[in-house]
């Protein structure tokens, strides 16, 4: 009974068609060419790794990609209870028409051939999209992205900026910065001019979003302009010569202008909050990050008293924060929740997290998920267990605990899985 | 048969007629004489506000109650989601006789008119209490408040102390308390008289309890003589040369002192951990206010060894803070566990913290639940709320999941609901 | 039907024989000989204190074992909601043939002599263990347990370690360290020979494990070898002029030398972080200790980096450090998640923390469940405890949430729960 009505709820969700707020998905080869582009999928290299593979067997420069798959096949074992190895399965049968419960290495050769097959036709992409649900696609883009050659409308470009904020000091990035936007940083007023055509080349195309990652001890704040020049024009001269309260101070600046120019440009400035780059070090690409639960989102006070006009779809990576971002979303007009990022991203942890969003906070601020995904075939196992989770939720925690009507707990659910991403990030469509 | 175990579980508990042990009742107006009494609870202002409504439209000097609700009611589309739109419903539902599963804007009149005819009736408050299954009900007094002109057997006298330790620096608080005292502080002897005059007046009014809410970071600790009588000094002679240190010493000084006078006079002392104040300095009226996760109970460690007499219900804000408050009163005979505050107060994490505490806490030390209303309409859906959930706990994990009787499970829920209230306070009948 | 399927895999779960791989049970004396071992695991008395039993009633000096039962007895009220006191019911009903649901003071007698009767069976150990479905047993040995006179094979020496680490200060640690090595340390090099000493002699005697329990601040990091030595021969000359810095310095270099030796003898490191020893001074035995949320797993971000061939069996106190252990599991390779540890094992923390855990983390790396007990007879309940949450978990959120067949999911609790700990340990049958 309570697992029919899940059913149907779900059901009722997995109907429309929605948009992706957040992936990572490269615009050029949107969809993956072989078997090795999904399995190469830092969720699936990093259990590999972690459980026991070398990294030198997944990294090999040079490596074949059959070979890799291969490889990866041998050591899925020890993964198949998780829930990243389920998504791996439902790809398998419901984009590539294999339908196993476990994968043997036997298995590495058939479904490497019919990706092969099935990857090959024209229509891959278009495919995909529609077999997931998906309509529209948030892109992750470097700053000096010059965002030419694709369908801005169908991947919408979001100006990514922890290069910005975090590595300005490097000369590196200064020089990418100086050849996009024709400007070389030298002060305040140079920083600002050059952030600004960005925006403005990020905005004329198309750009629905701001974003940035953030580690757990970061607490933004506005630095004064005397400091802000000072700290910009030791960096300018020689980078070697500036110290760590240089490079933060830099850092803050920089931020501080960010959210500035998301309020002139109507931008949301998504920010995901709370990881610690590079932990173990020699881990698998991607799979070198951890965070500390350590954090709070009073740390962002001051930003968000400071900004009211600008919306910050807020992500944390500890379900320990969730509470806390439940509260400020709950107070802060300009605070929204936005989805279950990465080590939170996991069916019972997203479970108790929405839970806990949808009771307390106004409907109309909670944007339900984003797939985080590299290739499009993630987008439709990674929204199905988000609609799994909340198709549970709705059952449980509205129709049987509060009484509710089935249609009601499915707009409920509609509204944070499709209305809330149209609304909040003002697609026209 | 879940579901009717639970409903069971639930009418069996709802039979009984119980003490709310902490609200914010107003014993000369407990009872709402219209429906803007009712919405101008801060949980559906700062939900409203939260979700887009301006707090000029909510808090225009001089609003019409009826304009403010016809505003109000504009504006519940966004929340009726929440939690805190159900008790709404369910105030409209029970006590109003107004049923309907959402409500429009065209429900505004129709419904202040029935608030309006039910609530002139002579024995509203009376009504209220009954259908609400509520005896007797704790305030929230001011240190300086006469206690007089009400019925302090069914409205609780309690003392409510921030002022004392958070703004004794302040000449106004100073002024209050010399005012209700008869005595102006100047050092550690005039200070502990005073006080302990305030608990004289209280005890022989019939109050139960001291109560506090503190910040994330206090920890108490005792400070020397010396160093009491030397900020109270400063303090007394020119407020404004008093610094930081000062003002600390001072609250650190009156806590303790407060903690000696529980001692003395036998009262328990409720602590309510973790919230930080203003900290959206623009919201609504009590409407400011957040928490900060990175907080413990080791804080504690030296007060709740140091006062082995006296009895300290612990309600904490952010149910990260629960285990520990679970740990705490397992070990430590004088820690109590006291409801589910503010933030923490969803049916989710409810039923999370709830869980952990009956199955690791002696059932005589755990106070279920109390109201924190403003106005006794809230009571009846709040307990409604925790019944549910306390039926839900006991029949999933007491019930199904160890087999207990039903019979056995209902008593568990009553003593925690109840009985331990009655013999926490030392409430007489 | 939910139920059935829970009960059927516990069932399964239920019929293998499997190795407890955390206990402090004495192997000279690894059964209770009376009810009062029973009644005398903390767990009890400090339940028990806390719900208003005087210590002086529990541990009066001299006291008779029968007496200190038919006492305890009449304090069990408060308790009886407890899923601790669920254990006692489950002894008293599964290994006493002694049936009731809840325990008065009337049934002291006929308890203590039906215990005395059957405990008085010449293989009352070999009963305890066969209807506990265990095999084999690690021990928690002290660094100069001789090692003699029991069947380690039957009962695994596990090397225990806090006293090196944190109290070598102390003259009487240098003393037992001296006569069980027949080495004075007095520098880096006599510690080393000192520790590696003791590493042969526990290998020697099957020793799988070394293991240590870790306050929630403690960060490990190298310690300089001039530091080192300084602090060592301050501290071996007149440890009275040793400041809290040397000891600070001696505990890292200790603990960092263990860790190699660790690697040099292929033991795990089991590390129990979290516990803050003597917070309630005046409770009982063994409770006064709790812990403090604000740790992160950070903390060990050097340690294990730098030993990436020494495997890390971790358990943490605190269920909001979970998160943190799942995450560093799926990514560290030397990281294996390690039970369900003092204030965290209880049902609902467990089914929060387990199904976190087998959701996102290799299957091979998490060692399901350990007793931690004092005497053999708490292995049954507690580890059944464990199998029906475990059962829950497995029903709950992979054979319905996740389409899996019943045999596929028992398999996967099998491991966990069996499997697992043979194979980390290098057991060899």
């Amino acid at each position: 009974m309570s697992t029919e009505l899940r059913q149907r709820l779900f059901q009722a969700l997995n109907e429309v068609t929605i948009v992706d707020p957040h992936t990572h998905i490269d615009p050029h080869a949107p969809a993956s060419r072989n078997l090795a582009e999904i399995l190469g999928y830092h969720y699936f290299t990093e259990l590999c790794h972690a459980s026991g593979m070398a990294r030198e067997r997944i990294e090999q420069p040079g490596l074949d990609p059959q070979e890799k798959v291969e490889r990866i096949f041998q050591h899925l074992g020890p993964l198949n209870n998780t829930v990243q190895y389920s998504w791996f399965i439902e790809i398998a049968r419901e984009l590539l028409d294999f339908d196993v419960e476990v994968l043997l290495p036997e298995h590495a050769e058939p479904l490497w051939n019919r990706a092969a097959e099935r990857m090959a036709s024209p229509d891959w992409e278009d495919q995909v999209l529609r077999r997931s649900g998906l309509s529209r696609v948030f892109l992750t883009n470097d700053f000096d992205d010059p965002l030419a050659g694709f369908d801005t409308h169908r991947y919408i470009p979001c100006l990514r900026t922890d290069d910005l904020v975090f590595h300005l000091a490097e000369p590196r990035t200064r020089e990418r910065l100086a050849d996009c936007s024709g400007i070389d940083v030298g002060g305040l007023s140079s920083l600002r001019q050059a952030l600004e055509r960005r925006f403005l080349h990020f905005v004329s195309h198309g750009a629905k979003a701001c974003a940035i990652s953030l580690p757990p001890h970061f607490a933004p704040h506005p630095i004064s302009e005397a400091r802000a020049e000072k700290a910009l024009d030791r960096l300018s001269r020689h980078s070697s010569e500036t110290d760590a309260a240089d490079r933060e101070a830099v850092s803050h600046t920089v931020f501080w202008m960010l959210a500035e120019l998301c309020r002139e440009h109507h931008l949301p400035f998504d920010l995901m909050i709370g990881v610690n780059r590079g932990v173990y070090e020699r881990g698998v690409h991607q799979g070198r990050d951890l965070f500390d639960s350590r954090m709070s989102l009073i740390q962002y006070r001051e930003l968000f008293n400071a900004f009211p006009d600008v919306r910050f779809p807020v992500s944390v990576l500890a379900s320990t924060s969730n509470q806390e971002l439940v509260a400020h979303a709950w107070i802060f007009p300009n605070v929204l929740i936005h989805g279950h990022w990465w080590y939170s991203n996991t069916p019972s942890l997203i479970e108790a997290d929405l839970a806990a969003r949808l009771e307390a906070v106004p409907r109309t601020k909670v944007i339900g998920y984003y797939s985080d995904m590299y290739k499009l075939e993630f987008g439709l196992p990674k929204f199905a267990m988000f609609k799994r989770v909340l198709a549970k939720v709705l059952a449980e925690r509205f129709v049987v605990d509060r009484g509710w009507g089935e249609e009601r707990a499915v707009d409920l659910g509609l509204q944070v899985l499709q209305r809330n991403t149209q609304q909040v990030f003002a697609l026209d469509d």
